[in-house]
C-alpha cells in the first residue's frame, strides 16, 4: 500500500504530462503552438490581473485553482479544438472517465476536491466558474491576435464562430468583452477571420 | 495614453515570453527540458496538493500567486542554473532591474502588488514564501527523478550540491524532505549523483 504522500507525489508526476498536450493557439511570436500547462499558467495570471472586471465579487483564489486544474482531464482525453463541434460532443464522456482515473491517483479527499473543482468549471454556474470561462475565452484571443490570426487562418475560422464561442463574455465581463471585440473587429478587417 | 485595461492586456501578452525561458530539468519522460511557464504551473499544483505538510498555517492562495509570478523576471534577466554559483551571483541585480521594467507595464497599483509578491518570495521570510521555496525545491527533484537524473548527469552534479540547495526543506517541511531524501539517496546509489 502506498502512503498518502506517495500517492500525492505520483499524481504530481503524472500531471507533468499536461505539458505535452498541444493546443491550437500559437504563442505570441507565432513560433510554435501553446500547450495545456502553459495555457493554464497564463489563465491564472490573467485571473490575478483582470479580477477587477467581474461586476460582482468573485473568490479569485477559487478561480485560480479552477483554471490551474481545468484542463487536467485532457491528459487522458486529449484536447478537442474549440471550433470542432464534432470533437467537442464526444469529449464530455471521455473527460468524465479521465477525471475519475486521473484524480483517483490522489487520496480520496483530494480526489473529491479536484473533481468538484473541475465539475464546477464545467457546469459554469458559479461566479468563479464564469470568471474562469471569461479568461479561457480571452487568453486565446490575446495569443491569436499577437500571432497575426495564424491559427484562425489555418482552420478557416469565421467571425460568427468567434462571436458564438466568446459571446457570453459580453454578459459576464462587459469591459473585457469590449476589449476582445475590438481585437476581433481588427482581424475581420485584416481578413484573418472570414 | 493607454487605458488601464490596455496596459493590463499588454502585460498579459508580454509575459507569454515566460513560455520561451528554458530550464535545466527534463520533463518526466526525458524528452525535452521544461520551460518557466510550465514550471510555474506545476509549482502551483504542488501547492494545492501538498499544503498539508507545512507545520504551521499558511495562506495557500498567497503561495500560489507567488509561485505563479516568481520567475517572471527571467523574461528579461534569463534563467541562472541553480547549481551555477557564478551565474547566481550576477542574477540578483539583473532581476531587480527586470522587475522594475516588466511590472512597470502594469498600472501602478498592480506593479506594486507584483513587485511585493516577488520580493516576498526572494526574501524568503514569510511562511508563504517558505512554502513556495519548498515547492521550488521539490518539483525539480520529482522531474529529475522521473527522467533518470538526466540533468544531473549532464552537469556532473554532486550529492552535496543537492543537499546544500535543498537542505532548508528539512526544517520547513520535514515530511516533504523525508520523501525528497529518499529520492536523492536512490540516485546516489544509481550513480546519477556523484
Amino acid at each position: 500500500m502506498e502512503s498518502r504522500i506517495e500517492k500525492q507525489m505520483d499524481f504530481l508526476r503524472e500531471i507533468d504530462k499536461l505539458k505535452q498536450i498541444g493546443r491550437q493557439s500559437y504563442l505570441t511570436d507565432g513560433g510554435r503552438k501553446e500547450n495545456d500547462a502553459e495555457h493554464s499558467w497564463h489563465l491564472a495570471m490573467c485571473a490575478l490581473v483582470l479580477r477587477e472586471y467581474m461586476p460582482e465579487p468573485v473568490d479569485v483564489a477559487r478561480t485560480v485553482e479552477m483554471v490551474l486544474a481545468h484542463d487536467l482531464v485532457e491528459i487522458r482525453a486529449g484536447d478537442a479544438y474549440a471550433y470542432d463541434a464534432q470533437a467537442q460532443a464526444a469529449q464530455r464522456e471521455k473527460e468524465t472517465k479521465a477525471a475519475e482515473e486521473l484524480f483517483g491517483i490522489l487520496p480520496e479527499d483530494q480526489k473529491r476536491y479536484l473533481k468538484d473543482l473541475w465539475e464546477e468549471f464545467e457546469a459554469c454556474e458559479s461566479r468563479e466558474a464564469r470568471f474562469a470561462r471569461v479568461l479561457d475565452n480571452c487568453q486565446p484571443l490575446l495569443l491569436d491576435d499577437a500571432s497575426g490570426g495564424k491559427s484562425w487562418r489555418e482552420h478557416g475560422i469565421r467571425k460568427e464562430q468567434v462571436y458564438e464561442r466568446n459571446g457570453r463574455v459580453r454578459e459576464w465581463a462587459p469591459e473585457i468583452w469590449d476589449y476582445m471585440e475590438r481585437l476581433i473587429q481588427k482581424h475581420v478587417e485584416l481578413g484573418n477571420l472570414l
